[in-house]
C-alpha cells in the first residue's frame, strides 16, 4: 500500500512505545512532506540521542557528565533522598519544583512475576550511598502504587529499620479533582487509610 | 533537565502532529537505551522517507513510479472514482478491502477560512480526468463531513451537474456501535434525514 522508503519509517516508528499502526502512518505522513534539512535534522538527533549519555555516579540519573546536574548542585539538601523507579519520574517531580533534595532512580521495581530481582535494581548503591553520606536523614519512596512498587518500598524500609533513618512514603488517595464516585477500590481504600483530621 | 542530545530529540518528536512534551519525552527516554545499530536504521529510515517518493500523475496517492499501485493496477473499476482529501483517507478506505474503482486525493478541501481555494487543491485535475477518461459513470465523494468537506463536496457535484456522471456522498450518520445518547446534534440530524425504509 506505502512504497518502501515510508513502510520503513512506519516499521521504525512503530517499534516506539504505544505507536500502533495508525499512529505511525500518521507520523510518517507528516514527515514526507518535509524539507531535506528537517529530515537530516531529526535523523542526526536520533542517531546522537546516547552519544556520551551515561548514569550518574551517584543517584542514576542520565547526564553526559560524571555526576548528574542535581548530583553536582551545591545548593540541592542532601539529608533527604527521593527513591524513585525511573529516570522519567525524576523529570515529572522536578518538574514540580517542589522538592529541593536528591534522588535515587532504582530503574525498575522488584517484580518476582517479571524475574527482576532485589539485585536486579540499584538499591545496593542505594545502602552503600547511605552508609557513605552519613547526613543522611529521610528517605522519601516514591516507587508506583503498585503490587511491585509497594514490594519495593516495603524491601527497603525494611532493610533501614534502626539504623535512625525517617523513611516516608508518599501518600495514595484520591487525585485532586477527581470524581469519589469513578475511584477505584484500592484507591479509595487508601484515601481512607489514611485521612487526615482537618 | 536532559543532556543536550536527548533535549535536541525530544525538540525533533515534538515538531509531529499530536506529540507533546510528555509523549516526546517518553519516546526519546525508549531510544536511549537501544543499540547503536537500531538508531542507525531508524535515523537512516527518516533520512530517505522522501527518496523518490512523488504524487501519482492520475490520483495524486504517493508513490516512487509514475503512477500508484492503484492506477496501475487493470483489475481496480475505472468507472468509479471515489475522491478523497488526503492521502490516509485512501490507506484507510483501501484497508477496507471494500471499495474495488480509483481514488482521487485532492491534498486538503475548500478553506476560505484558511485561505485554501478551489485551484489550491486538485480539482482541476479531476475534471480533466473525468473529461478525458470517458468511461468515469460514478463520483464517490468522500471528504470529511466537515464544514469544508461539505463545500468542497457540494463544489464539485455542482461542477459535474448535468454531465450524465453520477455524483454520491458518502452517508453521515450514527457511528455503529456508537449510543445515540451521546451523539451530537448535527451527526444525529444528518442520521435522522438520512433514514432509511426497513
Amino acid at each position: 500500500m506505502y512504497p518502501k522508503p515510508i513502510r520503513d519509517l512506519i516499521d521504525s516508528f512503530k517499534t516506539l512505545p504505544n505507536i500502533g499502526e495508525k499512529t505511525a502512518e500518521r507520523l510518517v505522513m507528516n514527515l514526507v512532506n518535509r524539507d531535506k534539512s528537517e529530515l537530516e535534522k531529526f535523523s542526526k538527533n536520533i542517531l546522537n540521542v546516547s552519544e556520551g549519555i551515561r548514569e550518574c555516579n551517584i543517584c542514576h540519573y542520565i547526564t553526559d557528565k560524571e555526576l548528574c546536574y542535581i548530583c553536582s548542585d551545591d545548593k540541592r539538601d542532601e539529608t533527604v533522598i527521593c527513591v524513585v523507579e525511573t529516570v522519567r519520574d525524576v523529570v515529572v517531580l522536578e518538574k514540580l519544583k517542589m522538592f529541593k533534595g536528591r534522588y535515587h532512580v532504582l530503574n525498575g521495581s522488584i517484580s518476582p512475576m517479571n524475574g527482576i530481582g532485589i539485585e536486579d535494581i540499584n538499591i545496593s548503591s542505594l545502602i552503600t550511598r547511605i552508609k557513605n553520606q552519613k547526613q543522611v536523614k529521610e528517605l522519601i519512596i516514591a516507587t508506583n502504587p503498585t503490587f511491585d512498587g509497594e514490594a519495593t518500598a516495603s524491601y527497603i524500609s525494611k532493610l533501614l529499620a534502626n539504623t535512625g533513618i525517617v523513611v516516608s512514603r508518599i501518600a495514595h488517595g484520591l487525585p485532586v479533582g477527581s470524581d469519589l464516585e469513578y475511584a477505584d477500590e484500592l484507591t479509595l481504600f487508601k484515601a481512607i487509610e489514611g485521612r487526615k483530621s482537618l
